[in-house]
């Protein structure tokens, strides 16, 4: 099974702090690299999760928020520094593009490689990405720019073929494909032998949903329902409900909420006001953990697995 | 006599590491901060240095190289969510001026305070800069694209009286100010005293020179001439003289001859490529020393008094 993991790069929010990093994950599918937003600081951030900038390939920013995306610009100067040749993908609302060219031709910059800017709309969920594994779509988001999270999924596998039954009823090869895809067989005689005689069912499809930042909103629901993870911003605790909704962000237990509507199998939640303390921390947890069960904190540096 | 110091928040060079902050500089004058340079991550070093962001009024940006200025919108940012309300002087190329207000649109944040943006030409020295104890000057320096270093500047102080002297004399209290100014003293008889009766010399006036980046030019050696104290890139050793030409920085032998050849009494260097490990930091030394004694790293944390 291919490698699917994200490593926080940062879970702070607007105001860095000398603990907390602003938002950036770094998702390793196989042996690519997606960059999930880039707040100020990134590229050390990068440097310390050991993976080299030139292997990122794709870089996802959900809005325009500084603490988003103050980082790109550095990243994507150090790449340069660093020789880099292979084209980076940079997908956001089409201001980022203005300011990163304003930004390069102040320096007199000629980018050594190619940047593909793809420029992301709000209202509905876009697919912005597809490879032979993978589908990324973004998830609309609710917040006081346009924002959107990010949905990565593995794409439906062929189920897998029991090659002794396959030997066994004489199967031609050309109908193997089929068989993979849930065919079932006629033998010479006519006789029909169902698919589940040659197959196994296929791994379930992982997807992880990225979500911040965003107000409480299920409208964003069926786009990550059955997500092996989401992330879901929780910027307030509930005593800062009221403020959570006049800013445009989520509490804890609406994250659980959200996790719980959606059927996720995990959620990690982050983004944590500036204002509270280490020992808030639990609880956020127990917070969250009042509408959904199997939660963590996203935690700096730490790399968790998509299952 | 005024506190005068500066604290090195990052002195690496274009590419950040994990041991190397880009390039900012913090002065405190008396209960006066200014800000030189604000490469990514400063807010966090100030953070660290236990400075207020809200003390900071007068930032000063040499150039428009990333590593100059990528952490100047987001520390502009935090000193809007944190409340200020004081104007903060942005000094720095015309560019830098749209650069932050396209990103401010981008987000939609109209800050609290006032930002007043001053231009920086090329060319000449400015004086950009003036209040009771100092003045500021720009150092035209010789890089690839427009760039400022920043002379900060005691002004000359008045001789200090001598109030015996002056009693003895039964000098008119309307003439004090012009005795300390230098002036001699003609008695109702018509003698003529000598001011230095009167007063003693004024303390000599401390000056804090930041030269950054730049090729080797002599022709700042007037602007920097008798400095207290002067920050000197010093982006490569000897053996890489051909490419210190090349991209308009100095050597370690470069900063000492200037320093030298401008008679300041001490010498900080810094900026060292990224290229070299941390036990090249001694060769650096004793290559600046080469052409001048009294030579310093320029350490990451560390404060430095200008006398």
């Amino acid at each position: 099974m291919n490698k699917f993991e994200v490593t926080i790069l940062g879970s702070g929010s607007a105001l860095p702090t000398l603990k907390k990093r602003p938002t950036s994950q770094l998702v390793q599918y196989s042996n690519k690299y997606f960059l999930i937003d880039c707040g100020e600081g990134t590229q050390v951030q990068v440097r310390k999760a050991k993976v080299s900038f030139l292997k990122i390939s794709h870089i996802f920013i959900s809005h325009l928020h500084g603490d988003h995306y103050f980082g790109l610009i550095g990243l994507m100067s150090s790449m340069h520094l660093l020789g880099r040749v292979a084209d980076l993908h940079v997908y956001g609302p089409k201001e980022l593009n203005e300011i990163i060219h304003l930004q390069l031709r102040a320096s007199y910059t000629q980018l050594r490689y190619n940047l593909v800017f793809h420029e992301l709309v709000g209202k509905d969920s876009q697919k912005i990405y597809e490879d032979k594994n993978l589908e990324i779509h973004t998830i609309p988001l609710k917040h006081k720019i346009l924002t959107n999270g990010f949905l990565i999924q593995e794409k439906p596998r062929p189920r897998k073929a029991k090659p002794e039954k396959l030997k066994f009823y004489e199967v031609p090869h050309y109908k193997i494909d089929g068989i993979k895809r849930g065919d079932d067989f006629e033998t010479p005689s006519g006789e029909i032998i169902p698919n589940d005689t040659f197959t196994f069912p296929p791994e379930k499809e992982r997807s992880y949903a990225f979500c911040s930042d965003t107000a409480y909103s299920d409208k964003i629901v069926p786009l990550i329902e059955n997500s092996s993870l989401l992330y879901h911003e929780a910027t307030f605790l509930e005593k800062e409900n009221a403020l959570a909704k006049k800013t445009y962000h989520s509490t804890a237990v609406q994250a659980g909420l959200i996790a719980n509507k959606a059927k996720v199998k995990g959620l990690l939640i982050g983004h944590f006001s500036a204002r509270y303390k280490e020992e808030d921390t639990t609880t956020f947890l127990s917070e969250a953990r009042t509408e959904f069960e199997n939660v963590e904190i996203a935690e700096e540096g730490k790399t968790y697995s998509v299952k």
